[in-house]
């Protein structure tokens, strides 16, 4: 059976409540880092994932797999990820971290392909979107009742200094892709994807979007720090999801890799719970 | 046995001559609209594909499956993208329609999926690359010695002018696009993607990439025009693949769907043709 859902975002906002921590845990599973007995069973990743979702799933709010590192394995990498999306529990947020956009009849595809489970095999609850193409790129995906699309506006990347800040009179790019796009969809529909090591950005971030989540990676492995992300970004519903992937998933390389996970998400999910308390939520 | 090539400058050059065309044919393969016929068979898909194949490899140099066709069909649709991938002749060039870019160590990834066919089962000649995330979204592929990168500029839908006409000091974002990406890479392994709905841009373009091949979507369905296209876009090269993919695939849902799709084919590339006489190639 294929399992179709699609959070809400009071939903969303009730479990982050409920589970105090808005953190994301993400999915980016290269077969040549996890523990070699592993290897032994028929999908190896699979069973990575299926380890790293039980021992984390009470303390993350959301799960982003990173398509790339299933199409590196071709087919098998794509049976993999459908076991895995089919895995993530209803209580928690899926996003597929895809990154995808193109004119409006391939958007649609690639919103079936994320969206449909009667199409592809998998319904998560979001998708990551390049803006680059503009609007006809992304509102197919929209047209997906309750999905989510989660659009790229300033990434944590060194190459983002390339494009994302090119000044004109309507402000940087990415403040542009904030504010034409904001109009595209709805806060109970769109995300954007703002870089943890960006915390200066945010400010001017929030006064464009105020009440929108962003999806937030970059702490730990890339250097972002959680309490400036928190200072700037949090607002009355939270407002944030905190993405980790590399620090939690790799935290172990070997039998104790799920456990040293659970570890590494507790932590976070410790300071976070501070966070919300703090703001009263 | 897995088939892995790719087609140098020269090579295509080449192929461009011999075939007195540029034509890039576009293998946008939708089950809903392939002949019904052809669902008789195990790999709807892929049989469709291989009587276009069959029926066109001597009047196109280029084949670009889009990748949201194979991807919205799940597991399925990469097993019709791999046989498709194996069944393009090596006297063409292949292009994975992807429109993929992310952070260095996941481009990294993104680039094994399509350019390593150890690990995916394909490897394409090129793949088209977003470039909002920068430079390093785009060095990944590069790093695969003679592989191509074909990175977005200016494109031919509706939502090109939402972000890619953003004017600043530096000139429009496209044309930054372009400016800065010119040094991450060279002639031999960069071209960049300019829809065929932009002729006017053309000449501004060039000024900026004389001597880069340009991948033109957009002659067809969408409404281009090949002959101010080549009037703007040739180069002494040539420097231009052109692409079509409904106009041509489509051309008829009926059994006699292939012969017609050569004859939709032969009538671009004797236009083609005519051009390539007019610039003495």
């Amino acid at each position: 059976m294929l399992i179709s859902h699609a959070m809400t975002r009071t939903q969303l906002i009730e479990q982050i409540k409920a589970k105090r921590s808005f953190l994301c845990v993400g999915l980016d599973t290269d077969i040549n880092k996890i523990p070699s007995f592993l290897l032994d069973y028929e999908d190896p990743v699979f069973e990575f994932n299926k380890r790293i979702i039980d021992a984390t799933h009470d303390l993350c709010v959301a799960y982003k797999p990173n398509m790339a590192f299933y199409e590196c394995r071709g087919i098998k990498g794509w049976e993999s990820l459908v076991k895995t999306w089919q895995y993530i529990p209803g209580s928690c947020f899926s996003i597929a971290d895809a990154k995808r956009g193109d004119i409006g009849n391939t958007s649609s595809m690639y919103a079936q392909a994320f969206f449909d489970a009667a199409s592809s095999g998998m319904s998560f609850d979001s998708i990551t979107i390049a803006p680059y193409m503009g609007s006809d790129s992304v509102k197919p995906f929209l047209a997906f009742k309750g999905k989510w699309v989660i659009i790229l506006a300033l990434t944590s990347n060194e190459g983002s200094h390339d494009f994302q800040f090119l000044s004109s009179e309507e402000g940087c790019l990415y403040e542009k892709v904030l504010k034409r796009s904001a109009h595209w969809g709805n806060i109970e529909n769109t995300m954007y994807v703002v870089g943890a090591t960006r915390a200066e950005a945010f400010k001017t971030i929030r006064q464009h979007v105020p009440d929108h989540f962003l999806l937030v990676p970059g702490v730990g492995a890339q250097g972002g720090n959680l309490k400036d992300v928190c200072r700037y970004g949090l607002n009355a519903d939270c407002g944030l999801l905190v993405n980790a992937s590399r620090s939690i998933i790799y935290a172990s390389s070997e039998k104790d890799f799920a456990e040293r996970a659970r570890q590494e998400a507790l932590k976070i999910k410790q300071e976070m719970a501070v966070e919300l308390d703090r703001i009263g939520l």
